[in-house]
């Protein structure tokens, strides 16, 4: 990858990705325009359908047209091989080509990954990228969870390669301290699992990174580490399952709140406890984690982000370049080959 | 396994399994027995810690003495094969001997799977037996879930033979017609998935049940389908993740309206609303599943089994024994070995 050589950085955004784009896409950009001056952002799209929805037009923001769009049933690899003028596309290259300092998409995760793999390229010695995503807990702190879907069938060193990644954003883009990174497990002693946990714990203990552990999956939503590996199976599992539980409960909580008039009048009185535990769990708070292993910072919206979700993602973009993610991993894993 | 001859069961109650035991064991078991006076309930445990507890004594409830206990950290394997004498162990050798149609334990699971293969022994045919359970859905008919942990590291045809004890189990013991079987995976469509969930979904298509295809771990608690196949591993994730999520979000609830007085008036109004959508999420009323694959009727609780849970575990015993459920999986096996 070409670095871009300049004052100010450039966000490539993804501006047709997403359920709610582009009207979700542009609103976000003028948000996150107008409160970092210093990042200058491209809204990369069908430039009919974008103008007239850039109803200001600050001087950090520009219009790239690409005519063409992966859509969310696309097959992911034939979509990005063929769809060579795909908003989409288009925004990885600009990566590639130094254009850009960083790309976002809330679009289709799988050809979001494709353009990773096949157009940015991975940084060497990490042999497969992984999804990373973070999690609402209650004690606010969020943790990072990966392999969330990229590489269904890990080996052991993915793991730990995992590990290492996430480590370094975690300190270096969400400012934590000596995080803390733990195993998804079945039991939280040594030993237990299947074969690719029992494999993996020992190499993440020898790790340079601050391993706590196995943890199961009912432990990870209150916070007993800040990131927790996993292949992308059970990664892909945990996260819907957890999505899934929180979204029927909060629903028929409010079907129930809803049922009556004494019930309604009860539940007006109670609505600031609920939307204070709402808050709590709004994924777009976290909005926007990089894909892992790539050389450059490609970030990946939630599907469903609002200009809320967007605005968020662009910050943690203009977090990654600014500590240069991509090159602190890439200086990492050369650290971590040499000492195998 | 020699089967028992005689006009009544016999079901064999681990009086010292689980977390509540053995308080909880009694109290079921007199509940049961009073419920169903066509079955016999033993009580294996500690006589002297069983006697003072057993206040009233209906002539189908009576105490088989048994000394030692398998504790909750104990190594499964090694604690079945060196305490001869714990009340679980007991429970399993009288299921082998034909001297109890049925046994249930809510303690160390591991443990009792250890039993089901060392003492009960497999059904031929079985390779992996699997844990299975039942979760609550919203639409009250809830979905069995297998494997939990029972084998970490399945096979493609694993998850063929649980699918037809599932089905074996679903429509005989909880009387489901034609019940509908789903494999976890990260996504709807055919192809989608790690190895083992692409090798197992064409063999799942050819298999003599109602196979309907990939299930996410988000739709499950919807009730798409009435049983679910996985690894051990995924499976025990799962169930985690679910619980773990549930039980989170309802204790923020509870916390966010005790917060004031105000917020308690108008918590009492709502406390019919939670108490209902709590009995839909009731672990209790689905209690108790069998060990699926073993020559005879294992049948496991929730670790955190009360009175009520124990006694819908027995309920379930009964029916397993009442349908010859063992029999019918060993005759439905052979048939599936002959196909294959």
């Amino acid at each position: 990858m070409k670095r871009r050589e300049a004052d100010t950085m450039r966000i490539a955004l993804d501006a047709m990705g997403g359920d709610l784009a582009p009207a979700s896409t542009v609103e976000g950009a003028l948000m996150a325009a107008k409160e970092w001056t210093d990042a200058e952002i491209v809204l990369v799209g069908d430039e009919a359908k974008l103008t007239p929805l850039l109803k200001e037009r600050p001087p950090n923001v520009s219009i790239r047209h690409a005519p063409d769009v992966i859509e969310a049933d696309d097959e992911p690899v034939r979509a990005v091989r063929r769809k060579k003028e795909a908003s989409m596309v288009v925004c990885a290259r600009m990566v590639r080509e130094g254009e850009a300092d960083a790309m976002i998409s809330a679009g289709n995760t799988g050809a979001l990954m494709a353009c990773g793999l096949l157009v940015v390229g991975r940084i060497p010695g990490v042999d497969r990228p992984a999804l990373g995503q973070m999690f609402p807990t209650l004690d606010g702190r969020g943790v990072l969870v990966l392999d969330l879907g990229a590489n269904m069938d890990a080996e052991p060193r993915h793991l730990v390669h995992y590990a290492v990644m996430a480590g370094i954003y975690l300190s270096r883009v969400r400012g934590l301290a000596n995080p803390r990174i733990g195993l998804l497990n079945v039991g939280t002693e040594e030993g237990k699992g299947n074969a690719l946990s029992k494999a993996a714990y020992p190499l993440l203990r020898e790790a340079p990174v601050r391993f706590v552990g196995n943890v199961e999956a009912r432990d990870v939503l209150f916070g007993v580490c800040d990131a927790l590996v996993t292949d992308g199976f059970a990664g892909n599992i945990l996260l819907k399952a957890i999505e899934g539980t929180a979204g029927m409960l909060l629903k028929e909580i409010k079907r129930e709140f809803t049922a009556s008039l004494p019930r309604k009048l009860a539940a007006a009185v109670l609505a600031p406890g609920l939307k204070g535990l709402r808050a709590k769990l709004d994924y777009r708070e976290y909005n926007g984690a990089p894909l892992f292993g790539l050389d450059g910072i490609v970030v990946k919206g939630h599907g469903s982000s609002d200009a809320k979700g967007i605005c968020n993602a662009i910050l943690q973009a203009r977090k990654a370049v600014a500590c240069d993610l991509a090159g602190t991993i890439a200086a990492e894993m050369k650290g971590l080959e040499m000492r195998e």
